[in-house]
């Protein structure tokens, strides 16, 4: 059996072999078409951490009946600016693509519309959803708590999560403005690669299980992360759990790690997406909101200072001109037929 | 001329007087009120910072032209959730005030509801009105953008304001859950107290003209402070610039400084906030959403970190059982005749 060498796809063959991969373990096309989509936009984006190397954790919650591969989301409730989605213990994906022709609908119609996902299984960023909001002209804000791995500034126990905060904002004639970060120092990834590489952590990341600082990878991954920015993140991190979990009646980062009993699998819990129209705003405004927001981006441009998502919109460019490029390994996790 | 003791007040006695000096000062009745309320807030929870002190800046812009004292706020839009209010160049403190009662009818009939108020000129702190949210059991949000005083991260020129961002949830038997932060590292107020002082700044607060940190206080004011939390504070900056300025038709802390001129008076631009029914969110829910953040609040008490806003509110106790306590030089401001 030889080895199968690197390779470059184009995001819609990437895709295609990815939904392969889940329609083989019994996801349906609903689930495994909106998984394939995010997985291969990572890739396409040089996102590793949320590439093809997810593959095997989704595979592993569906498995371990933590979540339902053949969820049909159901929108239940969408009347007047609010939007609620049953995703069925189903992944967040899924749920989000359901809910988002009645968000755009909704937002235009009211000026602001709010999306509730509950018992949807998460595992993905929070970037591709603000970014196809933006793509109707609308302006996107995505939260949603994890499981309970950081402690609340001032504490030493796991009680908050990573609980990413996304932002989306639409150009004209550009990629949007886009961030999505986890509301502690840093992801639980990046203590898992440097623990993988025998490294230290950088002080300020984590606590030990007696709640001292701490910068070796092991003691922090059995202790508690921390926030970013201090009492502020923490501020930040815990208005996440109360809008994005008790709020719409979903599991808090507590309760979903109570729930789930580990940390290897991904967590169920809810999620919540608030879009604006900017037009609607500013309709009485003589300066349109995209001409105020492009000086503002010029500003930070001008002084050297970056846009947010810069590094992934390059790579994006780059993959759509020549290809998205796999390694061997990461080859063999989309199509094990390859090397036959 | 004898000078006046140290006495305390009560909030309403502290509130009339401090309405008095605005009336002198020819601001008419809601201005007054508005800003009058706020400051005696301020004073009764110990935030010294936005009390008595703050009354020469407000006399000193309506003096120089750049706040109508006379304005008398006009709710232009009220269709659906949204709401819009012109401040007409009056204190946001009346427009929020005017804007209250439509915001709670709006969000519980719709689920969630936005004001956005245009033309406002900012000097207090936003936690009186995400608490005023929460006294009627909705949960508020509110952001507004500042003058330009800080350098987005990995920039050296000030660009964003010090935007501050506030969130408050209700609690049924406790005082709310309520932060209010600047987006940057410090505040001004606490560089300028600093600089008074003739201490250092700490490091990591700001740059000076040519964008080398610095720990002096003076290189810092004619430089750029730093947001909070490094690129994510600076993102959430931005956020409040492109949500609370672009989006609504107003204007930017760069545009607002530029209008302005100075970082002496208050400045004017417009605030956006948001109100959220969490009964309306949690209706398909098992637990209500009330119980779900009590556990949560539990959780932070529990292994001894704060939840935020609390030695306010324990100033607050101790003013409404002992009294409003102000200084000899404190109550000069706002009653030079008590002297006589």
């Amino acid at each position: 059996m030889e080895k199968v060498l690197a390779q470059t796809f184009t995001y819609e063959a990437l895709t295609s072999l990815i939904e392969n991969v889940f329609r083989e373990a019994n996801f349906n096309s609903y689930q495994a078409g909106a998984i394939a989509r995010v997985i291969a936009a990572a890739e396409r984006d040089g996102c590793k951490s949320h590439g093809v190397y997810r593959i095997a954790g989704c595979l592993r919650t569906a498995a371990a009946g933590k979540a339902d591969p053949t969820a049909v989301p159901q929108v239940v409730e969408c009347s007047g600016p609010i939007i609620k989605v049953d995703a069925k213990c189903g992944f967040a994906n899924a749920a989000f693509e359901f809910a988002l022709p009645h968000l755009v609908e909704r937002a235009r119609k009211h000026g602001l519309a709010a999306v509730a996902i509950n018992n949807c299984v998460h595992f993905a960023a929070l970037w591709p959803e603000v970014e196809a909001i933006t793509e109707h002209g609308l302006v996107g804000m995505a939260m949603c708590p994890s499981y309970a791995t950081v402690a609340p500034t001032g504490g030493t126990k796991p009680l908050l999560g990573t609980n990413p905060f996304a932002f989306g904002w639409p150009r004209p004639d550009a990629a949007p403005y886009v961030f999505d970060f986890a509301t502690s120092v840093a992801a639980r990834g990046e203590i898992e690669i440097l623990r993988r590489a025998g490294k230290p952590i950088p002080e300020g990341w984590a606590l030990d299980a007696e709640g001292a600082p701490t910068t070796d990878p092991d003691a922090a991954l059995s202790g508690a992360m921390l926030p970013f920015g201090n009492h502020k993140g923490s501020a930040i991190s815990t208005m996440i759990e109360l809008l994005a979990a008790a709020m719409i009646g979903d599991l808090t980062s507590s309760e979903a790690l109570d729930e789930l009993g580990t940390t290897t699998l991904a967590p169920r819990h809810g999620e919540l997406i608030l879009a604006f129209d900017p037009d609607r705003f500013s309709a009485q405004s003589s300066v349109a909101a995209a001409v105020r927001a492009e000086g503002l981006f010029d500003g930070i441009v001008r002084q050297g200072a970056r846009l947010p998502s810069q590094r992934r919109f390059e790579a994006r460019k780059r993959s759509l001109s020549s290809g998205i490029h796999l390694t061997a390994d990461e080859i063999e996790m989309i199509d094990p037929n390859l090397d036959q």
